[in-house]
């Protein structure tokens, strides 16, 4: 089959009816939602991109299960180069968008599982691997989004899953059929939820062997019965809502959060990938973490790189750009976000090939690149605002901009260095506060901080001594 | 005159007739509008409080210029403890407040004039110090909020203000007549404008001698023909349009920035404060700003205090608080605000008398304050987003947990440690959320880069070795 | 009796024999051993001082025991405004001998004993207060150098004093007779001990019920019986051993820490200021740590000034000095440095009496100063090192540029901007040397990190919020 | 030829005469000199693990120019995966000698010179590259330590070469002859001179078209006639004369900086690799330091494994391991330490063939780990102060725990958890002492601040943005 294209891929999410709900209403249209729609289009330029000739060896590889030519994002990584290209891709996608593309946790999940279930079998005499590859190429042939999902609901977080005195605080199984599982629980804050067309399901964390019902892993179509979905809300979500876009900031991309709900959803056995082997669901979680923090170390620099370029260019239209401390924090900001860069193709580069045949990144330095990304982002944010000025948060909005009465002295005040330099500030400084504090900084700071954080026994540090 | 309560403050507000512009729209009704109201509430805080027997002497002061009992925030520092009270009161009223209660800046420009004015008249001969004692005992007596102003639009950063393309880039006497002077400019970003009474207006840095038309102070009412204002938007701004309060965060409360223009605005002598002396506009904005960065050695403290509580609760609620990387972080929090209370007290106990009789902070310190300023707060917010956990930036809007149907699962799955946490979590998150991304943060972290922000001669560096 | 000169106190210390030991060996005369000379030369600038005019005020006061006039190192602080001369005094000196001068100890210790002492007796109807006055009036009027003993051998860190397998890992009473107690143990690491007249010494940490005989607080001569004395080896301490001086860096000044071993010493009852009060061993460390983290904010900021502006003078001598991301790290350290000073004098300016009618400082601010001690000085002095140069650290000896055969050509490539830039940069060159990485460094880096650090209950942490 | 061992290297120094001088004397035996030999040892570790078959194929490589085996130290890299086995080499040795072990400089200028030649022969019809294949040719087969220089006296930083009051300031060709150049100038604190075969000099920056004098690349031996060099001294560096060597820290390994005079020194043609072309000395001086960099994420990262490692065994000897913030402090350590290893392996990985065909790193990527080595090991070493205790500064002599009389006195005092702590204790202190303050800071600091640290045009900044 051949790859989707944007289109194709918009098309697809159309015919479907999710039991979705954002500020206490039912939608039916979540396609053309305004709020909605922008993190569709993000997710839909990793379907673009595979399309460019320019980004096809990028975007675009050979599947190792089928020998068709397949979406990047759908891959087991065959070599450290396919690993490093990982890292690259995002980091392309992510100066594309702007934005988070939420196409890679179903990445990361595939080959962590992958992996687990190859080992799992090995010891368990199972056959969950054979399982999740006929559910990969499937994925692979045509050419799905895939959202990963791995924090739980969570309750008290002082409590273990088993302990918990609501049993749902985690997902779990709650009836185990001839046909299939049942399961119950909610996962937290997924990214990219709603605009994809499968969910693989992994535990959170380590398990005590009487947690037997929380060690499961399985995959169903977004629409599958008993699926509901929240809408989580972000700063500024109803900018989106508004006539004139520019107050959006970044117009056209953004992310997703949705609070996700198995209300009792059967899942077939050939669906299941895991099924009480809590001996495994630390090293699931953990080559699924690792995955997820090398990837950090792509998307989280081409959103710096969009942050910086914009910076650059209000420090122009501000005629500021010539100041040498300017220049200096211009350097700055770039060092930091190189550093993520080099600890994200680092962990790619001493990766290693698994038992199963994919690629591991090295877990020590993926750790390190998560490390790195709970704190440059901040202080590259941080430097930004620093440098686009205090009209970041007081200049008037856009209706102010195309009032007939206000509007000439809006403009005439706000104009900057050179004659094209007030509508050219409108827009980048928006487009700064949308990554700073707006609906980007949902992704590019706090889920930065939050994303891909587990370490199994550590209290939630990344402790490489262990 | 009795000071004014809370009660009389808000009622004097209502009869007036402002040009005031919001969303491309003119406002009649700007009190009790509800993206507005929360910063009239939070000025109205300084009335208030002055009224409670348990912070009269913190919030009260004798008047050096009538022997009357003043709100603080219209008094001449006459001593080292006055300095350090008005740090005090400002971070009592960060805690109450949770934002900026924007009455500092009409404070701090009262002690910068006095004593500039003074020395102006003993070098020049000429008469403003008087004419200034008696404006400010028109507002002492009134008790009136007053806001100072000095940011211009400044236009192109790399021209100073007779060189601009645009001469009013820089507010500036486009006439002066036997009456008084006709002024035209912009002062951006001014915190606290529309619910002040007068306006008082400085130059926004050095100037030449050949800038003459650009050293200007003066004092209008903020109802003086020629006033146009129109209202800056801040990050999730329209959440206080929504029906369920509780997205807003902190609720009651908040800042206002408003693109302050003055259409030819008409100022009769007597409120005329410096007329061309060039060679003081230097003397007077370092004072402002250098009693305007004391100021945020109180006020971003006490809104610190708001923010590292809520953190400290959730933290409760999540079941995270006994962990002790969650303590050691909390501790951190807590060392970075209370090294800014440090500065702020630092420069006020090293204060000296000026010329005139008032109190002038140390400048060196209170620079030293600024650029920790600059820095701890957004490092202060990166800990809390830690602490708070990811559901800061991915939980369902206020009507969702109020829909009937699915509020119950969303309130279940929200759940944390305790009976009560459910609500609680959600009100704390968005208040973090507030502070550290929202309408908070203009005031928490972006004003905090930029407010204060002016060194002469400096290219904005903070330069404590010339 | 009058102050003593500088030349007073060098004699005071020649007619003792101390049990000192120093590389292996017994030293008879102390007094002008190269290697001790210059500590003692620190400790006598608090005496020059105090002579000189110019710091009259600063230097010496009037003592709330006996009226007359003394020593500002012997004085029990009667005032906020005490308070802050204290941390201005030590900045001074600090800038002064560009090294720890040694006599703060005891004044910190002075303090903390005399309220602690106080209270001790209104609860347990003792007379350790009175005897302590009589002992504080002999040191005011015979103007003595006092050295305040807290920290304790400590052995394994993870027992209490009672818990020890050897149980004089912290010192302790072995025996109480009629005419007083015997003591064993040793203090580890004290600053300025064989240039001091008296040893006060305090217990080490917080203490339980049955802990009583380590409960202890006493003084003695620097030279009673059964006192050994072990001299600490520092960084490039033997430079001072060599014939030319210009590689110590710090010709004239610098610290000295000793082992002190109290090898079964008798202490008659008049000295004997707690005895087994286990309930007040928190409060009097407490007392003396927060003291001398205010301390702290006042000496490591005068030897952050002698080492900032060591560095401004190379960068001068270098031909560097006008680069403009040189003057971004000039500023850089002293805004770091300032930041110290501005804790040093807000925990100053918030003092409060003592029930002894003394003032302590705020325990809470003096922490924030100490957290931020073991932090900047080594920001500052990593700067420091950037500015410097390579030739920090690759510098031929003095000798070398005293040698007729290579002399002239060291000198000839040791020549910066300047005709006498030579030997100033060869000068400064090892003065920074020695502030950052040999002997001012034990001070300026280590100590700041080690000094004051006592937290009761916290294991090592400063915890404003417990 | 076979590899040399490490008793062949140190033998082929015995048999030369140097003009050599230390402490204002010229040396004649410096091989077994105790101030010269750590160096010596450090560098021949180059050669024993050569020897070792568990290090072989890190150690060890075959020249892209016989096919030879080779020592790695004289390769040219022919891959990304050599760049990252040089990054692993260096991080191995550093493990191994704790400190600089100097044979890296020759190995970064091998490559830099070869392919900077070549594309200087295809710009300027010259025949450098093949007289420089040659002079490889002869070191690896000969297995040669050589160094590297590049950084000139430089006299007055803010003139270029040619401006400067003396023309030596900058090392330059003073007579161009038929058989060759007379060169003179100096080379400052050159690593790793005296205990290498061969000395390879480079430009120390870009130069002007009128500087052609300056635009010299060239191999001398080190006992060439007419060099002297004058051995630069280091923190704690007699201690190494001292009869017990524990105090030294590291005893048996050290670095070596040399004052490296060319005294009108005569250079053969065929020895000359670069004769006027002022248009190569950017390109040179960059791929010089650019691979420099690079080596700074191996070597400093190993000498940081082993300070990390020391500070670990502290804590236990301390009794203090199991504290969580003490384990917090190692994490950090260890993060830091990894992201410099991260930025060493991610601009190898990167890395691309040149036109000469061996392979250069990523050039931005090596800045960015350069900037990292300027900070991260500075705070590494004041955490790792943290963690060793006050004793690390005031601990005695090795010689009073051997004194009969107090040795037993200070072995007790300075006893920590467990029988064996004192010995532990004591070695593990001068180590800290010798990395953090000491010899071993003089490269794992200050060098790391100042080595490979050109970047044209920028003055000094390390510029990823231009």
């Amino acid at each position: 089959m051949a790859l989707k294209t944007a289109q194709d891929y918009i098309d697809s999410l159309r015919n479907r009816k999710l039991n979705l709900y954002m500020f206490g209403e039912k939608l039916d249209d979540y396609v053309d939602h305004p709020i909605i729609r922008p993190s569709i289009n993000a997710m839909a330029m990793t379907y673009k991109m595979a399309q460019e000739p320019e980004y096809e060896d990028l975007m675009t590889t050979t599947s190792s299960l089928t020998g068709e030519k397949i979406n990047r994002f759908t891959h087991l990584h065959q070599s450290t180069d396919d690993l490093r290209n990982k890292v690259k891709m995002q980091r392309m996608l992510g100066q594309k968008t702007g934005c988070c593309f939420q196409r890679c946790v179903g990445m990361d999940a595939f080959n962590a599982v992958f992996s687990t279930t190859f080992e799992m079998d090995a010891k368990h005499g199972t056959d969950y691997h054979e399982r999740f590859k006929k559910f990969l190429i499937y994925v692979q042939q045509n050419d799905l989004a895939v959202d990963g999902c791995m924090t739980d609901a969570r309750g008290d977080r002082s409590k273990s899953p088993g302990q918990q005195p609501d049993p749902d605080a985690y997902l779990h199984i709650v009836e185990r059929r001839d046909d299939g599982i049942i399961v119950r629980g909610c996962k937290q804050h997924q990214t990219g939820m709603i605009n994809s067309h499968e969910i693989l399901v992994m535990p959170n964390n380590a398990l005590k062997d009487d947690e037997k019902d929380w060690a499961v892993t399985f995959a169903v179509p977004v629409d599958a019965p008993g699926m509901i979905y929240v809408y989580g809300r972000q700063s500024c979500d109803t900018r989106k809502l508004e006539p004139n876009k520019i107050d959006v900031g970044n117009i056209n991309f953004g992310g997703q959060e949705v609070m996700t709900i198995f209300d009792d959803v059967f899942v077939p056995w050939e669906r299941v990938f895991m099924n009480g082997e809590t001996d495994f669901s630390t090293m699931l979680v953990e080559r699924f973490a690792g995955y997820h923090r090398q990837s950090y170390g792509g998307c989280k620099v081409g959103t710096g790189d969009t942050l910086i370029g914009a910076v650059k260019a209000i420090t122009d239209y501000n005629g500021a750009a010539k100041a040498s401390h300017i220049k200096d924090k211009m350097v700055e900001m770039c060092h930091l976000n190189e550093t993520l860069f080099a600890c994200g193709i680092a962990c790619s580069a001493e990766g290693r090939k698994t038992a199963a045949g994919n690629y591991m990144i090295d877990l020590l330095l993926a750790n390190i690149c998560k490390q790195n990304v709970t704190r440059f982002p901040y202080e590259i944010a941080r430097i930004a605002q620093d440098l686009a000025g205090g009209s970041l948060v007081t200049m008037p909005s856009a209706q102010d901009f195309d009032n007939p009465e206000i509007g000439p002295l809006v403009k005439k005040y706000m104009r900057g260095a050179g004659d094209d330099s007030t509508e050219k500030r409108q827009r980048l400084l928006r487009l700064i506060e949308n990554i700073t504090m707006g609906c980007g900084a949902v992704a590019y700071l706090t889920e930065s901080m939050h994303g891909a954080g587990f370490t199994p026994g550590a209290e939630n540090h990344d402790c490489p001594i262990g």
